[in-house]
């Protein structure tokens, strides 16, 4: 009587969602899991350390000013505005499923989110400190001392504390649950017509060659302009600059489509504010397609369901100063 | 049988916390009660209005980029940095407990938080956009216009119904359950000796006389520097410039106590990063007394009671514009 019944049971699960497993299996973009957090206090002081402006020079600019969680992970501008207003070089990619990386930075100079972070701190293009200069800060505020102690058992704080707790809590800063994922488990009635008539088009044309994986990017580095070159004013000449290796050049990390919606402008130089004209410049210059409007609309619909659950978290409550505290420099006297 | 009963009942409560209805009543320095919300929708639309850096030319700053609401409602800056990394003509206020204040900014210029909220986008050395501008920028959103018009019944938003809602919020930013606030309202353990000789000294030296009520301050306009004068570079001249009578020169807005640990550096000009000096700088200037170190100590220890509950609240996810959206302007090309 026992096998029958167990078999009983897998028929019928099989049968309450036929598609999940099929989809999740032959689909090339996976759904994206939520965050499990094991380690709450360090992601917590991570949150801490990502929105505390004290890790600049002048003591304006944090993570979040370039990564801001209200705005998609993005600072939603071509380039970002770093120390004394200078003018980045590449656009700054969401920090939303950046854990989903092969790597960091669009040339992929960093292998992890840990040795990301390091480095806008110290950029004098960016945050414009100094590791050492961050660690005297955080080292001067009893609190932040404590929660460092708590967490890695010592008092003295070092730069790699601090970007370990930053790359922890930017893990959790995933995005599940988004249409296009509930309909990948499953649920028909997640996508409309026009939605998985655009997914469909945007797997017939190829653009699952390089946007797959649960990131629908992010997995490998592409030539940006394989058929057409791209034209563009920004001298970023992409993973050759890591590799120096010339086949490189050109060659970007392919960014990630997940909540595409929200992390406009696109592309390395952020040219193209429209995510239609964005779609119609891939298919032309990387697969040699010249789309319909009717195809890019379609596709462009696709892409919303990208959206996921936005990370939903208090705003942190930073630790103040001491007198011991080494003063931002917010302007630079003569 | 009935009378009998109450009046045990009364004596009852009253002996319990016989110092609660004493202090309350006899100190200058009054509890601050938690924001009573009574149009939950107005407030979070304020929030988002209040972090979206849309209103700002340069689609970076934002009401938080000064008034950070990690950091006390302040900056934490001698002034603050406006755009194109403009340099500010003065320390930027808490907005914390703001609503207590009897005008906004340092001269009082705003009769209220909502005429303040206007000030900031249009200033061409702070936000630097325009009212038709951000108008422009919200009405493009649709999300936006829905939440303008569930709330104010019209998609037609105004740069009054958007200083309406952020004001609503900032309502909403008060500090309540301070330690200090827990001794006054009865709890003897609350303060330790040396934080109630510190208040006991702030009361005997005269400064309840400008730092009283709710926020220990934000009642009155006072000249800076009455015994002797306050030597700065700072060329503002405070409340002279909204009344043009010149006994109002070098008057300012009595600025508020709460908070005071977390809103360095302190004074209009933000010269003072360390609270010992702030106190001993006014006792002398205001006051006419050479207060020594112990009693700055205690007058400090006090001050530090003065923290209260910092708001405890999701960060908002803003919606993201669409193709209609007017673009940031964050560096002027020639």
């Amino acid at each position: 009587m026992k096998y029958p019944l167990i078999a009983t049971a897998i028929i019928a699960a099989s049968m309450a969602m036929p598609a999940m497993a099929d989809r999740v299996a032959s689909e090339l973009i996976k759904p994206i899991e939520p965050a499990v957090i094991t380690e709450p206090a360090k992601a917590e002081l991570g949150k801490k350390l990502f929105f505390d402006p004290r890790l600049s020079r002048s003591g304006f600019i944090s993570c979040n000013s370039c990564h801001n969680l209200s705005m998609g992970g993005s600072d939603n501008l071509p380039t970002s505005i770093g120390h004394n207003w200078q003018e980045g070089p590449i656009n700054s990619p969401t920090v939303l499923n950046s854990s989903l990386s092969v790597a960091q930075f669009w040339d992929g100079r960093a292998a992890n989110l840990q040795e990301q972070a390091g480095g806008p701190i110290a950029n004098p293009m960016e945050m414009a400190s100094s590791h050492v200069l961050a660690i005297d800060v955080l080292r001067s505020i009893p609190q932040y001392r404590q929660e460092f102690a708590a967490i890695y058992g010592t008092e003295d704080i070092t730069i790699d504390h601090v970007t370990d707790a930053i790359a922890v809590f930017e893990e959790t800063l995933v995005t599940p649950n988004s249409r296009f994922d509930l309909w990948l488990k499953g649920d028909d009635s997640a996508l409309n017509t026009q939605e998985l008539a655009g997914y469909n088009k945007f797997k017939e044309i190829g653009c699952t060659a390089c946007h797959n994986g649960p990131a629908a990017g992010g997995t490998s580095f592409q030539r940006m302009g394989v058929v057409e070159p791209y034209v563009t004013d920004n001298p970023a000449e992409g993973r050759v600059s890591v590799t120096g290796d010339d086949r490189d050049r050109f060659n970007f990390k392919v960014p990630t489509l997940r909540n595409v919606e929200l992390t406009y402008p696109y592309f390395h130089d952020g040219a193209y504010w429209e995510l239609e004209k964005a779609v119609d410049v891939m298919a032309r210059l990387q697969l040699g397609r010249q789309l319909s409007d009717e195809e890019i609309g379609n596709i462009t619909a696709f892409l919303k369901t990208l959206t996921g659950e936005q990370p939903s978290f208090a705003m942190p409550i930073l630790p103040p100063s001491t007198n011991a505290t080494p003063r931002p420099v917010p302007f630079e006297k003569n």
